[in-house]
């Protein structure tokens, strides 16, 4: 019975059901977002919005039940699961927007599709080497919040008012988007040397962010080349082996005519 | 009869034609925009426009007619004449926008000028290794698309009314345009965690166009690379080669020299 | 007397000197600038302006008398000559903007300072390469300048009202400055389609620029790598040429032995 | 006593402590943006960030006084000096601004973590390679900063008022924050040619700077290469005088051959 369901699971057909069913949920949920379709077909977009919903409980908690060290070590199973469960949470009051987060189903494409899988990984893979560089951006994020909202705090509390608040316009103007026509003009004619504290944050963080960039594509293009360096080093490695071999046999060939000459 | 309208198609002078006749279409349309010179000489610049049209269709027909085959397969062909026949369409009531479409014409430059089409296949050639980013992306784009709408669309209906207005509003907030001061912050003035959504939207669509982009990047270096590999390896391959004979050369004589001692 | 005033052009000191009135002209310049500067010390700036001029154009005459042929064939020379005879043009009437000009002397300074001079000449070089990638975000923009004009030239005549207005908003799209809010959007209020327009040339653009600087990257990285290429495989060929030599020298002493053999 | 207290000093548990009270100081200086904190607890967060203060004051003065040679050498420690001495001077009246500089103390997480202090040489090594560019974009924006002022001081005097107000704006236009929208259109409605100021300079600056990246990419990857590069020569050296000596000993062996020969 166990073992049936386990290779039932892992049928191609079944998966390719449940991509099917994944595609299909996102098509109804993306047709409930039109009030007029909502109007006339809601019950039936719903309808079908929880059957394919418990299809989905069913399955991943089979999977669950089958062998659950192995389910909550797959990171991809557990974002399933965490997917799914999101569903399941009571929907009411001020919880409404977990109705809305019904659509993160539709993420379950990435994790039903291998070369998807392959991509997140890849991207995924590249956060490590990043690390002491986003601690760097942190450090400087945080010590130019605490400095603005000290600084400018009192003047303009829509944008430094608060260190959430700061660091929003931060981010804002790392993005470079409005930051001097929107925010550091308007914090210039309160403050006049602003530009001190804004101009230096501009370049210090587009330079860390450059590297950040540079550090990715450096790692990217190394991999591609050790692959290659490597079959290029084993070339090189059995052709010299090859002379090596022959050198050695006529090595052994002379010293054959050596004992002959002695004898 | 057929063989030599094809022997002329194929001949220099008359591609060299071909391209002048496109240059001059291209100023004529470019005339036709000024108000001005169309009060003087608009009958003479349509009457122009019109002549060059027919050269052209009855080039591409010609094409057509004596191969019907070579050129549904060959893309610029097509190309050709699908930029052509827009011409031909009749341009009246709502399809006005179809004589606008005239221009499109001057893309024939592209397909007939062959170090434009060179640029251009590379450009393509770079497409199908973007797949997967792009399916994600696509992904992305469709959840955010669908969660904005949900949460915001009631009280924002210009930017996130339906899931085409809010794909929009999410590609300018991907191309950063005005997307703080623009969008999020008057959203945010209505629903103050709004950053939840967008700041982890900018977040994840930086962070894959970026790694769209390595790829691009990778792959061009990766390809002039491999040549200069081969070529290295095809240079180490002869030496060693070179190498080899000799002592094989070698070997077969001190064989010759066993030989001689035994008899 | 000929060869003096030549020698006297290149010694150093002479170079050092004109570096100098270079650096002093451009503060000169940049102080003219400040009305309570120009209001107290104007003539002395005016009278320091035009001393150095004049000895510029005594260096850069003389220069020109003594070669004419290899001065017109240096581009550095050829830039001297401009940017110094531009502050010889009458400055009167329409023409006041060449008096804006006289700060181009300043430019000198790249032609003065080798390091400068290698910079701008490594940027320049890496044009030709771009050449057909322009052509083609010529004939892209050229078409979509002709196309926006038609379209949205009645309606929005201050952005589209003629060619060189389109090509001008075009640019600022492709910069993604305010293209969303500033442009595309309004003119979607009037032509609800106008993102069939606009999004494909802002993907096209993009993606050509970023192939451009592709390009730019691939060509620098690649003559970086030449360099090294070519001396590994130096070193490769020399080490393949000390094996053969040492294997043909055995081989010729094991023909010789084969000789003494014989006899 | 000296030895005693330069050990402790260098103790890997003093180390840690001192990067506890960073983190401590951090949240201290963070929680006191909160007027509602400082309400209730202002004197004990005070009295906290001034007794960590003395902490660091002593460790940086013990330092100083062990080894005063070494400490100004080693830039991080002139570093750890500077951002503690900001907090000692009197920040009253005008200088108020200081005591907002308090949070640069925070920095010493750069310089006391051994990850961040390489991340940030790392950073700073690439600048040195940037010099020759950095020098022309100065010249760029000066011959800019003083051309603007000159044509469009008088007419716009907050943009272009004087020098430094220039430059501001013409960083801002580098970075193409609103450059069309809010500074050029503006502009050309009053100087209708303002574009050929504006465009060269946007492309000048962008070519430029895409220069300084690249620099930056290149040299990265080449360092990286070059250890490869490295590692593939001395493995082909090595091989190459394994087969080399085999060949040599063979020489040996056959004049040996020959000596017995001739005896």
């Amino acid at each position: 019975m166990r073992k049936k369901l386990q290779a039932f699971l892992s049928t191609p057909q079944f998966e390719r059901t449940i991509l099917i069913l994944i595609v299909i949920n996102a098509i109804v949920l993306a047709l409930e977002t039109y009030p007029f379709i909502m109007d006339r077909y809601g019950p039936l977009l719903e309808a079908i919005d929880k059957a394919i919903l418990w299809v989905f409980v069913a399955e991943v908690g089979a999977r669950l039940a089958l062998n659950p060290l192995a389910f909550w070590r797959d990171p991809w199973r557990v974002f399933d699961f965490l997917v799914v469960a999101i569903a399941l949470l009571p929907a009411t009051g001020q919880l409404s927007i977990l109705r809305a987060l019904r659509i993160l189903r539709v993420l379950r494409l990435v994790s039903a599709i291998p070369s998807m899988r392959r991509v997140v990984t890849g991207l995924l893979n590249a956060l490590p080497g990043m690390g002491s560089i986003v601690l760097l951006l942190t450090i400087i994020y945080f010590v130019f919040a605490v400095l603005t909202t000290k600084l400018f705090g009192a003047s303009f509390p829509d944008w430094f008012g608060s260190l959430t608040k700061s660091a929003y316009t931060l981010f804002q103007i790392m993005t470079l988007e409005s930051w001097s026509m929107g925010i550091v003009r308007p914090v210039m004619d309160v403050y006049p040397t602003a530009w001190l504290i804004f101009i230096p944050f501009l370049i210090m963080t587009a330079f860390t962010v450059l590297n950040l960039f540079i550090g990715v594509i450096v790692d990217a293009m190394q991999s591609e080349h050790e692959d290659e360096a490597r079959e290029a080093r084993d070339q090189m490695q059995s052709e010299s082996a090859l002379v090596l071999e022959e050198v050695r046999a006529l090595r052994r060939e002379v010293q054959d005519l050596r004992g002959l000459k002695k004898e």
